[in-house]
């Protein structure tokens, strides 16, 4: 019955001409997120809390943005990598949190399929994935629509 | 022994006219927190981790900022049915911890009122709910005094 | 098997002619901290968890920045006092998971050094510390490197 707690954030900026990429769901919107991967924020919080639980690095270390291997990747490779190092210590996820932080657009109808998307990929039902949303209420470059934020807090418990 | 994590995010701008509750306590300061609500930053961000750690959605699925029956509504409220909802899945609150970030005024002396008023909700004692608070040392709209946040993460137990 | 969580955040401007304490290690930049303290953003935000997983206050009531003594102080001091805080209560620290929000410099071949610190202060092996970094993506006032932020969460076990 032993636990392990972590945290993740992330950050990307909005641009024209790019998919909007949240949770493995493309939105329709008239930006999308700038990155090297496909700039999933979600997804990137998530994989920080996961490593971030058992001290293995963060998403950078992993994954650097500099490697041409993970240009424009599906961030759900990338977490399910994370998801694979996790398991290799031999720990199983019993729930995560998460926030996402924007302006635009309203993202409240696509959280059932982001939400199946995760819970796939880190083999827990789709009740162990919280997803809620907020803006930052028009306040700071978030505010601005000049990009968006995710946070993410995991709890780990040892198989 | 059964636990689950959840974590909450707020924000609300300052503006003239308006009453600031933070807490469920309503402190004096020339500007007060906007909001369809009474605006109560932290009983908001407590709702979410609540909400989060049980996968119950967010506070604008529940609570949702159109609807006339939320208008100006005492957030201890919505403290109470987020409450309800996770007892209702046969869970209690361990502890809180949570963070006020807001330039001005000085919280420090409402703490443990606040701590009374969320403790009674939640059917803990003012040792499971520390509320802590913080400037953004004036950076950032937070730092010009726009608004506030606050955070809060909670631990869950299975009865 | 009793379980408490905790979080903090904390925010310092960058300044110059001052040093860059992170962690308890100072990094070489061209630019520093300010505070009234050693301004080590990473160790206050982890002293905030620690407290405020047990309602101990916050690092501004146990170590005021108008306080004397705490004038340009070590905040590994603070550290160990906040430690000290939780060993006194009957508990002790499962993992520590944190992040460090800034544009620059780079951190991460500093993050060893940092866990090594961290982990001896709180008699936990380095494996139970984790430190991760991202930018905002330059967004915002940390973005614009006008300050620096860092999270920590929590876990702490009954002896
Ligand atoms: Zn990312
Ligand atoms: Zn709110
Ligand atoms: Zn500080």
């Amino acid at each position: 019955m032993s636990y392990r707690i972590g945290s993740g954030i992330d950050f990307h900026q909005f641009a024209e001409g790019r998919e909007l990429w949240i949770g493995g769901i493309k939105i329709p919107h008239h930006k999308g997120a700038l990155g090297h991967s496909d700039a999933d924020v979600l997804l990137h919080a998530v994989c920080d809390a996961l490593l971030g639980a058992l001290s293995l690095g963060d998403i950078g270390v992993h994954f650097p943005n500099t490697d041409e291997r993970y240009k424009n990747i599906d961030s759900k490779i990338l977490l399910k990598e994370s998801m694979d190092l996790v398991s290799g210590k031999g720990y199983k996820v019993v729930n995560i949190d998460s926030t996402l932080c924007l302006q635009e657009p309203k993202i409240k109808k696509y959280v059932p399929a982001m939400q199946e998307v995760i819970a796939k990929v880190l083999n827990i039902t789709t009740e162990d994935v919280s997803i809620k949303a907020t803006t930052t209420e028009e306040m700071g470059a978030i505010g601005r629509e000049e990009g968006l934020m995710a946070m993410a807090t995991v709890l780990l418990q040892k198989i």
